[in-house]
């Protein structure tokens, strides 16, 4: 890490940091053969997990989706389009957000345990809170996972309540979000890169 | 950035850069009265805008609140234990979710232009979209922020349709996130680090 000058602004990581993590980086669709383990994973669990939530409530769980058998039954319930990704990645990750976060918080944030019992009868509540800040974290893990050197293939075309009674029938997780994750065959993507607004235009100053 | 191996895990980041991100970064509610300009946010936009989001439609908005008389109208609407942080930051930013973001489809996804017209009478389904992405987008630029040097201090205990009333009346921006940017006043926080889950606890595989 050093300090980089760019435009005359001062960024805190180096040029080749910043490429891997949102310059360079291309949402992947074709990827090599080659593993992704579970200790890779927990590696860049391990990384994100420090990201700020409301109240320290980290609702993100994890799904890893590896045998074969398990990836035909994530891929039913995925999009047409989005079907032979999961079918081809090494590696499927469906995001979920645990409305059951409530539980967790005597560890999570000691000083708040009484919400315990405030937050039980809730669910509703819970469950925005939950998918609210597990979005959040699923923006730190995709940096994470590019932070490990692996490259990412964000989809939410899929039916997610299907997910959920397919999996998470047992610990009432709450899928968002599909990522195929491994190291991109050639460019990984055969898409030109797409065009982001201008700073200019996604921010007012008053 | 060089290739740390850390319990026997690659990553492809330095320590010092994980550690900046990450590790040692801590949400933080006392800052110095040190400035923050507009072109240091321009960078960690310019930065973290190419990270991924559905049909890339980056719907995050940020306003920069600056002066001591949008201070004023934004603690207004803020909880009570965050109104004091809101007036003493060096800047205040609200992020906000874009429900018009379907108008620069020609621009982000020329391929998907046709969705202009097939998304601009569905409202509800045009803020879902917004508000998915852009929470993703939050956890991209909480990363950005400290990328750039800059400690940030996120908030939701608010009153999100206040904030939009206030300042969103007419662009149609809704609001979910407030976050304090500067540089911290020594630690920043006088909380100890809170626990997270382990990997374990939050991933299965299956």
């Amino acid at each position: 890490m050093t300090t980089d000058t760019l435009d005359g602004t001062a960024l805190s990581i180096d040029d080749q940091t910043a490429d891997l993590l949102f310059r360079q980086a291309r949402t992947t669709a074709a990827f090599t053969s080659t593993e992704v383990t579970d200790e890779q994973i927990a590696a860049v669990y391990d990384l994100v997990k420090w990201g700020p939530t409301a109240m320290n409530i980290v609702p993100l769980r994890l799904l890893l989706v590896r045998s074969s058998q398990a990836r035909a039954r994530l891929a039913a319930h995925m999009n047409e389009g989005n079907r032979d990704r999961v079918l081809a990645a090494p590696l499927s990750i469906v995001l979920a957000a645990d409305p059951g976060f409530h539980r967790h918080l005597p560890t999570l944030a000691p000083h708040r345990a009484e919400l315990v019992d405030v937050l039980e009868p809730a669910v509703e509540q819970r469950e925005q809170m939950a998918r609210t800040n597990a979005l959040i974290q699923a923006g730190y893990f995709i940096v994470g996972l590019r932070a490990a050197g692996l490259s990412a293939g964000p989809m939410n075309g899929m039916d997610a309540a299907g997910i959920d009674a397919e999996f998470f029938a047992e610990n009432g997780w709450k899928s968002f979000l599909v990522v195929n994750v491994g190291y991109p065959e050639g460019a990984g993507t055969t898409f030109p890169r797409a065009q982001r607004l201008s700073a200019d235009q996604a921010t007012v100053t008053v």
